[in-house]
Order: C-alpha cells, then sequence, then structure tokens
C-alpha cells in the first residue's frame, strides 16, 4: 500500500536537550511539499557535526531536534514540483544544496549555493518554515535539512543526490559528508600532480579522506601531522607514508617540514581546524608553486596570520566546502569511483551498530574511537 | 673595431650616497666574464625599486652603486660559454632571473629561480662575486645584477630575455619590470574570465598594467581603488570603468566594493604593498569563486590578517612575482604581445629624458608625476 501523501509513523532518534543521550521515540513524518523528497532511510553515519550540535556548546539550543546528515536512503515519495527524481531512487540526502538556478550553482567554480548552502540555525523546511517532523502535534526541529537519524525523512530536492542503485548504501552513505569533503578538498582543490608530497594536517577521518585523495592523485610522499601519535598506525592504511607530531619538536611545525621536504611539500590539507595547524599548513608548503587547502573549521573568533611575503613568493591559499562538490552534479561520480574501486571506502567504516544503539555511535566518536560508525536503521 | 674582450670607457650614472642626486661619471666596463653578456644600454626606464634603493631607508647602504633594471640594449659582446645569445641581438636585461636548470625553473608554476631570483643585497656578479664597474679602479657595486644606468652593462645571461629585433627599445624597455608585473598578475595568475569583474587595488604604473591585463582579458566592469583621486582620471585610458577612493567612505572599502557588485567582484589585485590595503583586496572578492592577487611589497613587519572563514567560503588568496613570467621563456611573447597590439605599452610613457637629465626622472616620480619616464642613453 501506498504511503504517499500520508502521514508516516515511524522510529526517529530525539535529541531532547543538549549533551544527553538521544531517545528512540515514534514521530510523525509529514508527506514532502513542494520541492521535496520523503528518503527511507536505511543507513546513516555519524559525523562530527552532530556532536558539535547535540553538545551545542556557545550556540543558540535548539531542541527537540532531529540530528543527523550522512545517510543513504530510497526515495519513498516526492512532493509537488520535483521532477528529476521518483520513488524507489537511491540517494544520499546532501546537508548543503545546489538549486541549478543560482550564480554559484551556475559557475563552475562554486558550490556555495545561495538558497540552499548549509544553515545550521535553520530548524524547518525552507517552502513554509515548518518542520516535517512532530510527536503528539509537537514539532521536532530539523538539522541540515538532513535529519537522517530517523526512518524516514524529508528533504528537499536541491540536497538529494541520486546515485547508481547498486551502490551499497552501507558503504557509500559517508559520502554524504566527510569522506566527499575531504577528498575533494585534495582531487578537486589541492590538485597535487603525481608524484608531489602533500602534507596532511589531522588524522581523522576527513584527514584520512583527505590523504586518499592524494593516495589516489599518485602522490609520492604523504606526510601526516597529528599530535595523537595513536592514530599513525591506522594511518598507514591510508596511504600515509610519513608522520610528524609537533608535539615531538621544538621549532615550529613547518619549519620541520619545510626541512624534510627540502623547501617545502608541493601541497597541504588542513583538516583539524585549528587556527595554528592552518598557519603551520599554509607556511610548509613549496614557494613557488605550493599550494594549502583549509577544511576544517575554525573558532568564531580566530584570525589567520602570516606574513604577506609567503604570499608574494607564489605559494597559494585556498579554502575549501564540501570539497568543492556541487551535491547533485558531482557526488552520483564520486559513487562511481567507489564503485569502479577507484577510491576506497570500507577502511573508513570501522564500526557499525542497530538503531536501537545510536548512543554507542556519539560514545564511540567522544572517545576519539575508530573513524565512522554506520547506523543500520532497519535492524 | 670589436670591444669584445676589451674594457669599456662609457658614461655611468653613479649613486655615491643615498638619496643625492646621481652623478654622471666616465665608468670602465670589465668584459663579461663566464655566463655573462655585456648589453650595450640604448632606453632604460625608472622604477620605484630604484629609488627606494637610491633612497635606502633602514636599508643596509651599498654605495657607490650603479642603479637601474627596466632597460633596453644590444648585446655587445659575450663571455665564456654563452651559447644562445651572441653580439647584436636585442635583449632585455632582467632583475630576477631563470637559470633553466634548478626545481623551479623545471616547474611550470614557478619563476622563482634558485640560482638567479632577485637579490637585492648583491653588489658583484654571481661567477666571482665582483663588480664589472670601475673608477680609477674602485669598483662600483652592481644593482640587482642589471644596473642599466650605464651606456654598458654586465648582466648574467640568465637574466637576459633575448626579444624581437623589429621591437622599438624605447618602448618595450618598460617590459623589463614594473608593465610586466602588474600585466601579468592579472593575466598569468588572478585569470579573469570573459565578462567578468576585477578590482584594481592602487592606480599607479603597476596597477595600471594590472588594468590593462583585465582589459585584454575581456573584465566587463575594471574598478580602480587609490588614496588619490588625482589618478582616477588618467586612468580611465587605462579601461578602468569605476573609481573607489576609501577616503570617501565611513566602511572599510572591501564592503563598499561588496555592495557595488552584488557580493565582491570576481577577481582582485593588489598593487600598493600596503597591508590594509592587501587584506581589503582579498575580503572584497566573491565567495565561492574569488581569486585575490597580492603583488606590491610590503614592510618587513605586517602581518596579513583574516578570519578564516573568509578562505573557506571558497576564496583563494595568491601572491606572484614579476607576474609569474620566467623571464627568458616568458617575456619574448609579451613583447610579441605589444608587436600584436594586443598590449598596449605607449600610454605608459609619460616622459623621455636625455641619460644627462636622469635625475629629473627621479624628481618626476618623488613628485608622483606620470608612470613611466624613459631615459635615452644616446641622448
Amino acid at each position: 500500500m501506498s504511503t504517499a501523501g500520508q502521514v508516516i509513523r515511524c522510529k526517529a532518534a530525539v535529541a531532547w536537550e543538549s549533551g544527553k543521550p538521544l531517545s528512540i521515540e515514534e514521530v510523525e513524518v509529514a508527506p514532502p511539499q513542494k520541492d521535496e523528497v520523503r528518503i527511507k532511510i536505511l543507513f546513516t553515519s555519524l559525523c562530527h557535526t552532530d556532536v558539535y550540535f547535540w553538545d551545542a556548546k556557545g550556540q543558540n539550543p535548539m531542541f527537540p531536534r532531529i540530528l543527523g546528515h550522512e545517510a543513504g536512503g530510497i526515495v519513498e515519495s516526492v512532493g509537488e514540483g520535483v521532477t528529476d527524481l521518483e520513488p524507489g531512487d537511491h540517494v544520499l540526502p546532501i546537508f548543503t544544496g545546489e538549486c541549478k538556478e543560482c550564480a554559484h550553482c551556475l559557475s563552475e567554480e562554486s558550490n556555495m549555493c545561495d538558497l540552499l548552502r548549509i544553515n545550521t540555525d535553520r530548524g524547518g523546511m525552507i517552502h513554509d518554515g515548518k518542520s516535517r517532523f512532530s510527536i503528539n502535534g509537537k514539532p521536532i526541529y530539523h538539522f541540515l535539512g538532513t535529519s537522517t537519524f530517523s526512518e524516514y525523512t524529508v528533504v528537499h530536492v536541491g540536497q538529494v543526490a541520486k546515485i547508481n542503485p547498486e551502490a551499497p548504501l552501507d558503504k557509500v552513505c559517508v559520502l554524504s559528508c566527510g569522506m566527499s569533503t575531504g577528498f575533494g578538498a585534495t582531487v578537486n582543490v589541492a590538485k597535487p600532480k603525481k608524484g608531489q608530497s602533500v602534507a596532511i594536517f589531522g588524522l581523522g577521518a576527513v584527514g584520512l579522506a583527505a590523504a586518499e585523495g592524494a593516495r589516489v592523485s599518485g602522490a609520492s610522499r604523504i606526510i601526516g601531522v597529528d599530535l595523537n601519535p595513536s592514530r599513525f598506525e591506522q594511518a598507514k592504511k591510508f596511504g600515509v607514508t610519513e608522520f610528524v607530531n609537533p608535539k615531538d619538536h621544538d621549532k615550529p611545525v613547518q619549519e620541520v617540514i619545510v626541512e624534510m621536504t627540502g623547501g617545502g611539500v608541493d601541497r597541504s590539507v588542513e583538516c583539524t581546524g585549528s587556527i595554528q595547524a592552518m598557519i603551520s599548513a599554509f607556511e610548509c608548503v613549496h614557494d613557488g608553486w605550493g599550494v594549502a587547502v583549509l577544511v576544517g573549521v575554525p573558532n568564531k573568533d580566530d584570525a589567520f596570520k602570516t606574513h604577506p611575503v609567503n604570499l608574494l613568493n607564489e605559494r597559494t591559499l585556498k579554502g575549501t566546502f564540501f570539497g568543492n562538490y556541487k551535491p547533485r552534479t558531482d557526488i552520483p561520480a564520486v559513487v562511481e569511483k567507489y564503485m569502479n574501486q577507484e577510491l576506497e571506502l570500507d577502511k573508513f567504516i570501522t564500526h557499525s551498530v542497530p538503531f536501537s544503539e545510536i548512543n554507542k555511535a556519539f560514545e564511540l566518536m567522544l572517545a576519539g574511537e575508530g573513524l565512522r560508525c554506520v547506523i543500520r536503521m532497519d535492524a
């Protein structure tokens, strides 16, 4: 029996207040409205951004809320005006969108859609500002327009990437955010040439995805930088060839890297969000051609600071958002890279839990254990 | 009668001490040694860098010295090992070199030659550390390896661009430094696309050359920024379409430009060296695709400072040196652009004086009058 046009009652993990374990509740999910899609989520994974907004330190708290933004699912029904998706399509919901009409979407270079760019403060849908989730009539806030910690969710069509239906959703779900962010930062923005050296700052999941981008690009040296040496062993699986712990040196890590490489690395990718790491990542690239790419999200009051001669000596500094991928246009091709065994994803998925144990995924991330924990919705 | 292998006695303008008028003296110019070329200078022009090292404020003074680095001339004789130049070749000496063997010269991206990169502290030739200039046996220091304020000079072959002998040296001499620096910053580094908007900070000679690059690239809007409104009238000849004087506004000039352009310019080029202008030039480019290029040389203690989110929103910040041109490989083609009437140079040459009146060129520059004053050596 079709559920299209009906309210669906299903399970969702609700964050009732900051920092408290999520609670699996029965929620009501309204039908998709204009330009919206309702998706049955099969797999979702936990990303630091979920934890950050769950923890809600220094933020305007927005609770109760359904978090979650890395996921894979199947379209259940579509709202008015949706023509390029239909029930049964396999999709990845994405935390940032692509309207295909604004100046950013029309630019070949930008993925920062004016209409659907990430908005962490929005708790409802763009169409009417309202939530599609409720419990006994009381609305539950959305998160990033995705809210994938629910068996069913409603997402704007501009935030949905339609992918190859043969792709295993329990693997490619991690391409919704972190893995694409790191991988794209390297292959789309840093663009190392075959044989070049790349420094990766931060060996968490995003940094290792950036390293995966360097490996796929044929980098000859991949230098991992992290304050936590326990990450070095794992990073070897990701093609990282050398390790530098800034704590092991008396001089700034950029000087250590410049010495190791006879003048600096060809490319660097910063995945920690620490302002000092950003400065080091920039200053460790070679003059004449070095490119540093910033990925990590800084604190509000941080200032990036360097001597301008570091720029005049022909270094380039760039930042990227979601690996410069346009969600609808580009992500299906990244899924194909996985299908062609060009890009490895399995090694990022270190844990898996049933939906009923979603709080365990939070515990693992808070303990710094593993890279990605995939949550199985049907289990 | 050939002068090859002989000491040549000729006139040179000698700077005996900082800030004092140059004195035209008879000097002895030794023959070129290994990998060196002796050039008869026909035209030379005055650049701010000459004035800066003549003024010598806050520097280790190096006097007596023969300044000058923008020039055109003809090879008189070549030293041992020089195979790609011969007497009679028309050349531009360049203040920075290209050895064609180091990592930078072998890189497609860099022009910062390890061997011959600009060195303002060197007063002799690389081969033996000695000067080729003397007066009664007392050596006179070289400047930037070019010292073109002399009827004859000796230059390392790596700092000599061989150009089309039909090119008028009284015009193309300005491509030795300033005009190539500004033009290349736009066409090689900022690379505006046809129809894009470009902001130029500083409407002196280098900034107007950057504007010329924007004009040649088909920019739709060229916004000139300068504290001196008297420069605006002249700048119109260079295709600058709009003007902003930061003094006319209460808010930072980057905010003014963002408002004028509905989000920011597509490209900006900073040609003042003011750290505040550098920050404004970066922060006035559009998110998603904006590229800011720094050209102007800052003070030693300056710090470039911005919020990293300005980068994460997909802006790019780059610096350039000599417009990213490789002196020997690329400058001959820039001369051809002038010959093909693609690039206009005549409008940059606002004054001309005979060699005997070289101090007048300094006076014009110190008074901020005109753009380039060409000094005629044979007059």
